[in-house]
């Protein structure tokens, strides 16, 4: 059972740092990074990516909205054919600043606002998926089960990579709680660590209001800014192998695939 | 003998337009498009290139600083490394969009402060140039003769393409006569279409100062931001035509040179 | 009976060029000025406040959305409390840059998609007078009659001027026809005209549906952007005169209520 | 004898954070408050000077170029005249938010590579010194001592304070010793103490190579992005107490000065 721990990275911007990504790579194996619109620039992308390579870790474009002021967590109104070349140009640019690091790009999935749209309008999803697939056919979304953007990507013969997120409390549709909802967000890490255990033991999680919910899974995120997203990796990358899984990044998951 | 005429195109943003860069499409055989740094964007990249494919047009990436006020215009300090981060973002920006339109990058030239900079500093012209290889080695530089930019790219075994400002004087050494010069700018139409026969005729142009210089060329600029630009690259055109010549895109040279 | 005529301007940017701001402030009493959120930079902002200045037109300030790729034309997510920050923000640059000219800030209306959004949602409206009285009390609310944005000025004690679009078919409750409409957008300059002539000597307009609609106005807009805008503004202006109304600015209005 | 201690603050942006702004407002008495160009936005700015209103601490506008990815630590060539209304845009957007706060602004300071170009080219001095005193006569030039800024300042009679950077070493003639020699930064707390206890005491400092140089202070600045920065300014206001002074914003100088 090989299962993926992303983290979005190369959020820093000119000065500014969110995260220490170069810590954080030594422990994920997939890094969503940034691609100069809600944050990154192309120093930072740079750097990123490098750190990425030394590491093993798989490169992925973090797609978002034309807005750093507010880090593309707010819905700016955009027609579809424009919202294609946005994805476009970032991923461009994102494999432009891979080529001469001899990386490449694995996986796409959309940041903040556009991501939350994404998943639920089926439109905004077929755009990102057409625009990914346009790109390269190969490059795999990384989706949260049932929403549009997986149904999207798997009616458009796009590879798929299910996304779980550990400190968030799902609903017995699959969706994740809305995070009005007390429980909403697990903020124990021992909470957490069992959420990881139980899922990759019994295929399953509890949801908010206690019911056993089936949910794939190939991929953990772990957020990178918090105090503690460290501390946090480690602690899910151990829960991952005393339950007897390997940690590995979605390259080999979807070469395995494939093959 | 073939000769290609280029302009710098792409050059809108939102909603303001600089050039009617689909009549000059018609005319041209090679568009410098910006990037989206110091004009263009997703939207007009997408637009330029499909034009440009329809009608035949090689598509080259004028790479600028990142400064739309300026419009790249006025210099920005930046350290070579950076630069360089900034060219493959932009180059990577412009294949991503042009990768579903099936057309691809034949060339590069730099704009503005960062254009007139590499013709003169050796170190910023080498790191165009190792990004530029570093995108994609078969990607030729667009360079006035003489100049440090078309040094470097030789030196480093990348393709090369000579430019020839026809509206513009030249000095003794081959360098462009600074606008401050009388006569440094040749306003008069069919002053600029002998100067294009003459070339195509006899290989020389007459410098500022009456002597005889040997020019060697392979396109032809024609600037998009003038009311007359049609017009000109009209007579351009009908200039190669009586001079013999046949106007024919860099890709056609490039691939005939490899051949 | 005095009808000030006003016009959006200052919409250049950098090298881009939109509207013939000078010939316009020529015909026009107030202008519009965009201050470098939609459109217009600093030195542009300068050149129109000079050239209004010059001519005796009084000063607005045109708000819109931080986007300049979009032209503040399409909506973005913004809290109300943030809304009101980028609306003191660019009343304080404008007025910075009106300081040295001797101009002052007369009034100030919403651009773009904000401009839709404050017509329709109150708290939106609300916030763009509160932070406009905030700024200064003296200023103007240019408004539409009937709007979310004229009630909450009233409402607040903030000035109002009523706006008049003579070139937009009304409804029988006072709102704009939605363009979608046949008939929504008058094309014919002798119909906006003959508009004009109707609202002046009867204080009516016809609506979409033939019905008669009593309408105050004390501003007319011309549209800055249009091939035709200065024949648009001349015709206006006579139609003003023939009618035996008084060109004449806001604050010449707005000193008389004063007083 | 009143000594100010000021800090460069609001350099936060959108997400991101660089400085504890809260807690350095609560020992500072003057802020030079970044106005959205090379750091800051209006969200930001106002919260800084709501911050600063609530501690009594003067504020201050702290003027650079329009570049957040370079910090406006690059270079950016500029015309005189664009310069001044980038300045105008800067203090007249710092006001806009300042007035409904109630707060003014006392004084400005231009920010990295432009506040270095003011202190060494006597025109980009008198474009800064002109631009702020058009906006506003009353506001004060923040300086250092010798310098072409201050020196055009003076010319023109606007007030100007002399600022002490207690953690750089001084050349004989009162510059700021390079970076690059040994001994420029003085790393030692202890050792920045005792210069300002030495300055309040004999009005001296010793210079990089141990000469005794007579150097005139009304402020003394506290790195905001350093992590010891509130411990240093703790120690700098103790050391001014140990010395008699009385730590007072500049706002109180500069009253006393004037009566």
């Amino acid at each position: 059972m090989k299962i993926d721990i992303n983290s979005d990275l190369g959020e820093a911007f000119g000065p500014y740092v969110i995260a220490d990504d170069e810590a954080l790579m030594g422990v994920i194996t997939s890094a969503n990074v940034a691609c100069g619109y809600h944050a990154g620039d192309p120093v930072v992308m740079d750097r990123t990516i490098r750190i990425a390579q030394e590491h093993g870790v798989d490169l992925g474009a973090h797609v978002g909205y034309p807005d750093r002021m507010g880090f593309g967590r707010r819905h700016m109104q955009m027609d579809l054919a424009e919202l294609e070349k946005h994805v476009l140009y970032q991923l461009g640019a994102l494999d432009g600043l891979a080529r001469p690091v001899g990386h490449r790009i694995t996986h796409m999935n959309p940041h903040g606002a556009l991501g939350n749209l994404a998943c639920a309008d089926r439109k905004v999803a077929e755009a990102l998926v057409r625009a990914t697939a346009d790109f390269d056919p190969e490059i795999a979304l990384l989706v949260l089960s049932g929403t549009e953007l997986e149904a999207a990507a798997k009616d458009a013969g796009t590879p798929t990579v299910n996304l779980f997120l550990a400190d968030r409390a799902y609903t017995i549709n699959g969706q994740l709680a809305p995070r009005s909802l007390p429980g909403a967000v697990i903020k124990s890490e021992a909470d957490v660590y069992a959420r990881v255990t139980r899922l990759l033991n019994e295929g399953t999680v509890l949801t908010i209001d206690g019911q056993v919910l089936h949910v794939e899974v190939q991929s953990i995120l772990v957020h990178s800014d918090t105090p503690h997203s460290l501390a946090v990796a480690h602690g899910i990358k151990a829960a991952i192998a005393a339950a007897g899984g390997e940690v590995a990044a979605l390259s080999r998951q979807l070469g395995a695939k494939a093959g």
